[in-house]
């Protein structure tokens, strides 16, 4: 019997929750100099990003550079991934915006509590299931679901955002929500607004589309291409606030983020009112687990490239603490970042210390340098916001998955469709469901394949795509599926089917190759399907049972009912039962 | 391909909705003998049955009888079952108490109507399911979910029949209402009561745990004993009235059944209340599937007996047109009834005729004999009811399953349980979400075996249960699941971990034969192991690869990134790979 998940330490071992005592010995020069170069260009990216998506989440800026502090250096304790870095991310954002949306104002006393209630629960949740080690749930979430998911964020949030690049307000949670709060606003419309808003989108897309290609072709290397690139929307902050406020904008109607205060994350308490316990519980649980499956599998693509492994029940841990952290020291709900984390590898990040100097790096800034974000543009962050989930955005699947599987592309776009028009929340429960369902509707209709030999070998593959060999007397089934409850009828009826056009018939063999299981309702149709023929004089055999559904069936009436013993292999039971098949034809 | 259910007529054929029209034109004098004489005993069982199954549900008695005529009627003419008896039945009458009891009190005007709107909406339900052809979603009830229902239902039956033994008041739909209900009431007892009710039940065990014996035992045919048997309760039914006649019982608080109106089923109206419609549609689908489930896996073991099929989705179509019978004839939901099936069976029935000729005689004794029922001890009929539904309760299966499979065991035990204690709706739910659940859990975490050669032949099996050759240059893993979202990650896991203790290796081969699907997510994974084995200069194939399964790889750029050809037989791929093993071995 084999294992499919690597087995944790059973007694408790300190080095397993803490990773950093294991990498933390090795940590030399080198790995130090490259962490503080990854750092240092993190650092840089993150500030404008950690504003932006605290803005999204309709709390004020300086919380997303506190949520950048104390849960990055919490994460950076517990996990075992080198490259994720963790903070405000875009998806766990606009999540944040729709659960507290529901029952308190933005800008409202009681909105950033609610916020640290959110990340506390949401913590708390992935600290208990990475303790129970129930990582694997995350594997429920497929990747056209996710993808699906990932997709129709993108694409709210970017329309979403269109309040700040024309000078509007007002937004909402699914595609529809959003045009209906901004529609009716169109005559008052801000150019100098737009002026801002959509310079600094072209300016970046310009970056991206033109100059990315133009360097890459005088021959830069191609990582300090991206290092020059993702500097973009640093140059557009300092350029516009610089304009700002050497003109004034912010007098003319320009919103513009103002002042943020300098100092340490402030220590915090989130609320404890069982009523906003109980009704946060549910997004803080979804929140949790689509942060989980982005970040994990973010992580896994990372450590690949390198040759490395990571281990999804200490991410939970380490998530669980960064959101823990974030709820006690004035944050909202943290995840891994995809641009921050891909940018933190590119940059040359060896371990996790790379995550905690950055995060000495935004405490510096908050600091030291927030009175020069006085000026900031809030136009100029949104056109940082678009471009970076505009990049997450990816129709291609679709087209992809609609040429490989029909179910996989239902899937995708029926979460795409109603992510876009309901929501998060109605997004992830239909396609998590509609996944599931449709992979049970397809065992519950198995393929089942009549075989014969392939001449020249011992092997049995199905008659209608190979000239084998067969005998009338003889009707040999493979079985393509488990079987369980809601496919037992299914073998029940096929058989009767072919067994009633073959009036010479005296054995049927069951090929159980890929029978994987056989539960209670199938064994009983199994001796119904034995009784039947046995009353029709017709002889019902099994072969190739593997070992681990022939130990369920060992203590079970229905082998003794059988005729005959189970064949080890198919090509023994043809020679026993039909030997006039294999004639001259046995050799290889 | 084969398709695993038999291909219904897609042009319209008008014999394959009305059956009666294929085998009405074959209709002889000897079936038409042998059908009414099991019409004849039928009749005399149901009688009091259906009396029980409508006090049981709340209505008045004949409420029992008229929902025995024109929907069994109607049955006869569209089913493919000859030998299912239709009716008022246990669960459903228990399902319809609950159901209209939340809002409308036993024996207020708006009982009834709410009643026939619940078998409207069954009907309607039922008839939609079968022209859709939904049959197959009745497989999703497994067995053990089933025979939990069924055996929760007749205990809480069983229970709830003590206020008519006991001459107490009240009830409820799980055991614990009724046992709270009942329980208080100790010190109102009625000796009368308690001496039919407790003497009749005694009667009916008498005859059933030592007379049935006895007879079997003195010779008498086994068919004849189970006809004398069936006939106690109308012996206990005719001693008690008789008795209560005689003595005046009813002066003395013994409950009767009184006066039932005699005539025609009346032509009744289901109430159109939308509040009430949206209502009951939960209950009245709920009822429709547990109904359906019932009725056709009872008509198949029965058909299963006599090498006869029946057509599930025209069973739908059937139990639809019974039940819009009974909304509009005075009735309440109907479906396929155990005992009465079985005595229709065991007496001879040949044909759905024998169905017809019992709603006659039905119809018969409402014109007739109704008279004779006034004084007729509800505690009597209470006998019948308990002594009927104990029969279907079946703990046999929770000790079966226990040895079989503890996945099986837990759906039955959480459907058994949870029936009990919270109702037949919340059982129902948790037993097929259990049962689905646990089905997908354990597929995503597949059984990967080590296989290697079986000598002497040109078969694979697994190191650890076989003595087999193999090479330390080659790693063969047989996947014993289909390959999707749910362990796409637990293959790759289960594969990094195999190779990274194995340094001689320079092939890994996936052997397929079990692989009944592979989806995006999986492909993905697939895609992943590929690379990262190339980079660590080992090479992926795969072997026995299945027609449906290539056909979809066909599409994707795996198969182009792969080293190799995808092998016909793992042999093959082991004799081009690593040729030592075969070593002398080849030749079977």
């Amino acid at each position: 019997m084999s294992e499919p998940v690597p087995a944790t330490p059973t007694r408790f071992d300190l080095r397993a929750l803490f990773p950093v005592l294991r990498w933390g010995r090795h940590y030399d020069r080198k790995s130090l100099a490259e962490d503080l170069a990854a750092a240092l260009l993190v650092t840089v990216l993150v500030i404008p990003q950690s504003l932006a998506y605290a803005l999204l989440a309709g709390l004020p800026a300086e919380v997303g550079l506190y949520a950048s502090v104390v849960p990055a250096l919490l994460y950076a304790l517990f996990c075992s991934s080198s490259a994720l870095a963790v903070g405000p991310v875009a998806v766990a954002s606009l999540m944040t915006a729709s659960a507290i949306g529901d029952f308190a104002a933005v800008g409202s006393p009681a909105y950033w509590p609610a916020a640290l209630t959110l990340a506390f629960l949401s913590g708390a949740m992935l600290l208990a299931m990475g303790l129970l080690k129930l990582g694997f749930l995350a594997n429920f979430l497929s990747h056209p679901v996710t993808s699906g998911l990932v997709t129709a964020s993108g694409l709210i949030i970017a329309f979403s955002q269109l309040k700040n690049l024309l000078g509007l307000s007002g937004g909402g949670n699914s595609l529809p929500e959003v045009l209906v709060s901004l529609l009716p606003q169109w005559q008052q419309v801000h150019g100098l607004t737009v002026a801002v808003g959509m310079g600094s989108l072209a300016f970046l897309y310009a970056v991206r589309l033109g100059l990315k290609p133009l360097l890459l072709r005088w021959g830069l290397a191609a990582r300090a291409t991206m290092l020059l690139v993702s500097a973009a929307p640093v140059l557009a902050i300092a350029v516009t606030a610089a304009l700002t406020w050497a003109f004034g904008w912010h007098q003319q109607g320009l919103k513009i983020v103002g002042s943020i205060p300098q100092g340490l994350p402030p220590l915090t308490w989130p609320s404890w009112d069982p009523t906003l316990l109980r009704q946060l519980a549910v997004p803080a649980l979804l929140i949790s687990i689509i942060g989980f499956a982005e970040s994990v599998s973010l992580a896994q693509t990372l450590a690949a490239r390198r040759r490395e492994r990571i281990e999804p029940n200490q991410e939970l841990v380490a998530l669980g603490a960064a959101n823990l952290g974030a709820a006690f020291t004035g944050g909202l709900p943290v995840s891994g970042g995809f641009s921050r984390s891909v940018l933190n590898f590119e940059s040359g990040a060896r371990t996790p210390a790379a995550g905690a100097f950055t995060a000495l790096g935004i405490l510096g800034a908050t600091l030291l340098i927030t009175p020069l974000l006085f000026y900031l543009p809030q136009a100029t962050l949104a056109a940082g916001i678009v471009v970076a989930v505009l990049s997450l955005v990816d129709l291609s699947l679709l087209k992809r998955t609609w040429g490989f599987a029909r179910s996989d592309f239902a899937a995708a776009a029926a979460t795409l469709l109603s992510t876009l028009l309901l929501g998060l929340e109605a997004g992830l429960a239909l396609g998590v469901g509609l996944s599931l369902a449709l992979h049970v509707l397809r065992t519950s209709r198995p393929h089942i394949a009549e075989v014969g030999l392939v001449p020249g070998t011992q092997h049995f593959r199905s008659v209608q795509r190979y000239t084998t060999r067969s005998s009338p007397r003889l009707l040999a089934l493979r079985v393509d599926e488990s079987l369980y409850f809601a496919n037992a009828r299914a073998l029940e009826d096929h058989i009767n089917d072919a067994v009633a056009s073959r009036p010479a018939l005296a054995h049927v063999v069951l090929l159980c190759s890929a029978v994987n299981d056989i539960d209670a309702s199938a064994l009983e149709s199994l001796e119904a399907i034995e009784l039947r023929l046995r009353e029709a004089g017709i002889e019902l055999h099994l072969s190739e049972v593997k070992g681990p559904v022939m130990d369920k069936l060992q203590g079970s009436r229905f082998l003794q009912q059988l005729a005959g013993p189970v064949f080890l292999t198919h090509y023994q039971a043809v020679a026993a039962l039909a030997p006039e098949v294999l004639h001259d034809d046995a050799a290889p």
